[in-house]
Formats: structure tokens, C-alpha cells, sequence
């Protein structure tokens, strides 16, 4: 292997542990929403697409003949984060989970493009295309979540000064 | 004051808090960095207006008469998040830095976002004008990495095939 193509195994290992974090964290935050239906409808059909993307980055593993469960230590790092996240989940829990999922989507997006560049240098156009294919998901999401934000800080606003009404989730 | 005020005023402290870790996180990357020196500058450059923009953020809170020494425990939470980015800055950690500046500063738009619409609500025009003003530089800063890490990542790729010459910083 050269270096590039060890680059590259290792953020598709990268890649793999993030969207395992992701079921986690959009798991977590779909279950608790109660009042935003919306955002948490939109959060459910984005985990069934993390799922998916999953998949496709074992099988893009598994072409270049990786073992998918050697994931390096960069579970740990992520878990970390994710905790810092959603140790966030105060009494404005769904603002704080908008932020956390917007923030996550971008480190997503980045790393999405991270492996369409390595895929390209290596000429791997299979591990490219499906990198290219997930990252529109990934965009999609993120911009659902950058239109919809304003909106659910005026809904959790206006439920905060309501008696009687809970508001954060 | 009103729940809503008292929203915007967290918020404002959120932000101050978020402010002093990037500060933090971007001081600590310009300073690694020595084969990247576009990359580098444009930190240096992001590092000097996040200086200000934690300047006019405590200048919201004061204005609203709030003591800026009383951040909550996000600050805790902001640095479990940071520090599990900055574990990240491995062989790779140029990429690494990219990905982690990327989200954060997807983070900080949100934020943004969050206290503008806040600002709004509470009709504090004065907040939500330093606010828009501030969303204009993250969003700079966002898009200037989000068009540089293709380039970041091919030439990370390049210089990390050369025997003898350093890739990650």
C-alpha cells in the first residue's frame, strides 16, 4: 500500500466510526423530542440514512480489503465529543441538540470531502462515488437544519413562557 | 425578566464561553502549523476577529447588565468537546485541524443564528445587530475552509509520499 492509500483507509475507518456515532447521537435525540415533530421526523429519515451510509462505507472497506472492526482509536476521540455534546442536553435541550447535530453535520460534510480527494488521488472512483452520494445526504441535512433553526428557537421560546408547557424537547 | 430574557442572556453566556475556546483552539493551531502557511494565516487572521467578537459579545452582556464572570458550566462542556477534537490531531493533524475547525465554526454560526432569532424576540436590535455582524466573519471563516481543504488535503497527500519531509503540521 502506499502512504496515500493507507491515508485513505484510515478515514474511511474514520468515516465509519463517525456515522456509527451519528446513529448513536440522532438515536438519542429522535427518542427524546416530544414537541418538535418536525425536526424529529426529519432527524428519523436522516438515521435511516446514517445507517445506510454505514453500510456503504463497509462495503467500500471491505473492497480494499479492510477489516471493518479494527476501527482505531479514533471511536473513543469521537464518543468524546459527542459526550461533550450532549452533556449540553440542558433546559434548552432541543436548542442545544439543533446546534450539536449542525456542528456534527459539518464535521461530516468535511470529512466526506476529505475522502472524495484521497479517493481521487488513489483513483478509487468507487469509494469517490460513494462518497460523493452520501455527501449530498449529509448537505441535505445540514441545510434542513440551518432553515429550520430560527424556527424552532421562536417554538421553544414561546413554549418557555408558557406555564404549564415544557419546552425543551 | 422575562424566560425569554434570561434565554438571551445564557445564550450570550454560551457564546462568550465558545468565544474564549476558540480563541483557545485556534491560537494552539496557528502556532503548530508550519507547512500550511496560507491555512496558518488565514487562522491568524480568524484568531484576531474572534478576539473582538468575544469583546462585543461581553459587551451585549454588560449592556443587559450581566456579570460576565459568571459563565455557566458550558464552558466545561465546550472544552470536553474541544479537547476530544484536539485528540484528533494525530499523523493527519492538518486534516484533522480542518475537520475540527470546520465544525466549530458551524458551532459558532448556529449560535449565531440561535441569538440573533433570541434578540429578536426580546427586541434587543443592538444584540441582534453585533450578532449578524459577527455571523458574517464565521461564515467567511467557515467558507475560506470549506474551499481550501480540498488543496490541504492533496498536498498533506503529496507531501506524506516524500521521504524526509514532514506532512501532519
Amino acid at each position: 500500500m502506499t502512504r496515500a492509500e493507507e491515508n485513505l483507509m484510515d478515514w474511511l475507518r474514520d468515516a465509519h466510526a463517525m456515522e456509527e456515532q451519528a446513529e448513536k447521537m440522532l438515536d438519542a435525540t429522535s427518542q427524546r423530542l416530544e414537541h418538535y415533530p418536525e425536526l424529529r421526523a426529519r432527524i428519523e429519515q436522516h438515521l435511516e440514512e446514517t445507517r445506510q451510509q454505514a453500510k456503504l462505507i463497509r462495503g467500500c472497506l471491505e473492497r480494499r480489503g479492510a477489516d471493518t472492526s479494527s476501527a482505531k482509536d479514533v471511536i473513543g476521540r469521537m464518543t468524546a465529543m459527542a459526550q461533550g455534546l450532549s452533556g449540553m442536553f440542558v433546559s434548552d435541550e432541543v436548542v442545544k441538540a439543533s446546534l450539536a447535530s449542525y456542528a456534527f453535520e459539518h464535521m461530516e460534510i468535511a470529512s466526506y470531502r476529505v475522502l472524495i480527494a484521497a479517493a481521487e488521488a488513489v483513483g478509487d472512483l468507487e469509494t469517490k462515488r460513494v462518497c460523493e452520494q452520501i455527501l449530498v445526504q449529509e448537505e441535505a441535512m445540514a441545510q434542513w437544519l440551518a432553515d429550520h433553526l430560527h424556527g424552532t428557537v421562536v417554538k421553544f421560546l414561546a413554549r418557555d413562557e408558557t406555564s404549564g408547557v415544557e419546552a425543551k424537547r
